[in-house]
């Protein structure tokens, strides 16, 4: 009897706080879920993001960054072509679903965008830091996601941080898992991100 | 008797999850409080941020941030008076609880500042992104709060990240609602910010 | 029998809860631990940064940051010499478990580096503001922790966050404890990084 006992109690009480964590009784507002795991998150998806540098000269139109600081002189002791060791980057890229860049109509406003700046920080080779946010507005979702870490590039996928969200990402956190998919020289690079949440407010 | 240990167990299992997550027993501690809906939040506040950047000539006593970089060339290619892109702005400014800014004695030192940088992003118009600390220094509250994410200026309201907090913010979580509240040229803006934290520890 | 019955729910509810927030049953992945107090860290460290910074001459092959903006001119008008505001320093730095710089053999990558940003952000003095990563890369720990936050340079001892973390510090958070440590002249300092997470997977 004793033993009966236990045991409905102990599935009772995993309904009970499964209840008080992810399912909060405040019905007009969004509720906390938490994953318990690593191999559960709570959403995931995969975007690109298209990097058009500006080359100084003739892309205007279609360049959606720009060097906010020129290579220090860190960058070229190591190689004469240098690693644009201190360059600084601000970008406001477009992010798709699949892997196409959309041909922008004049006045289009990509879905999704990642606005913010990476900068390069390696002497020896190519490494940079990302901070940026990806910037939701369409029908299927509003919202913002931040960023941030280290661009691991000698790596072919590296890992840096969701350490908040807005909108239909409210308070999110996970992880960013980036890898180079594409490039064209040094004006463009295209980027896939898959994303993983395990903290979510749905 | 079943049923009723059963409905005594529920009763009991949530004043025993309540203590684990909200009342951890130790005291000399502060204790983690997570809000598990987004509508109540576990602190909250009004605050104003007044930026007085330096125009580079006869306010250096009174400007808060200066501007590091100069905007890229791409930010004069759909406007010819530049919407800044690239333009990385460094700032210590004061922020207050009421909207005035109070006149500084020499020496004196703002209760609350606000550390960090920002940086416009958009070629068509005006946009920006933005990294700082909320920095309190007074009987009421010590501590920071970090803040990150992008500045959508397009929008009315806008939602960034607080990523984090220290001091008597140990560990806090939010949002923060901006809202252009006044500005004077481009020389001064008041930005309310609303904060509304959802984890807190008290 | 009733009392009973209580006392022993109690104890096993407290066991079943803690088995949902902290060791979920999912054996491949990582499991949550969240410190329900301040003074329980999940995990500790000291870690200590060595930032060598470019002196634009003769230490290039050990300088690991160099300043990436000149200062603004808000920098010498409070004092001549300048307090850098404004500057911008681009960082790839060792990062040590002991205090000592160890000698760097040609193609040695230290076991751990930081890698990042800080600029500084007063005109009246010395102080500034930090976005990095710590990379570890050893037998010992593989991974990152994303930190961000104010450098109060003028306390002994400043707190910023850990506001994310990847591979061994997947999801991770916490406080970092900044205290300069030792420093020479402008071109060499040592920063203790006292680091407690309180929220873990492990």
């Amino acid at each position: 009897m004793q033993g009966l006992a236990a045991s409905s109690m102990l599935s009772l009480t995993v309904v009970v706080a499964v209840f008080l964590i992810g399912m909060a009784d405040h019905s007009d507002g969004r509720r906390r879920v938490i994953s318990s795991s690593s191999n559960e998150p709570c959403k995931e998806m995969t975007l690109y993001l298209h990097d058009i540098l500006y080359n100084g000269a003739n892309n205007s139109a279609n360049a959606t960054s720009a060097a906010a600081t020129k290579p220090t002189a860190l960058s070229t002791t190591h190689w004469k072509n240098g690693t644009f060791f201190g360059t600084l980057v601000v970008f406001n890229d477009p992010v798709t679903v699949g892997k196409a860049l959309p041909v922008a109509e004049a006045g289009d406003e990509p879905a999704i965008r990642a606005q913010g700046f990476y900068f390069y920080d390696k002497k020896e080779s190519y490494n940079a830091w990302f901070g940026f946010s990806i910037v939701f507005n369409s029908t299927a979702a509003t919202g913002t996601i931040n960023l941030m870490g280290a661009d691991l590039m000698y790596e072919v996928t590296r890992d840096i941080s969701v350490v908040g969200g807005t909108g239909d990402f409210f308070m999110t956190r996970g992880i960013a898992t980036l890898r180079l998919d594409a490039y064209e020289g040094t004006v463009y690079f295209r980027l896939q991100m898959d994303i993983k949440l395990y903290e979510c407010y749905i």
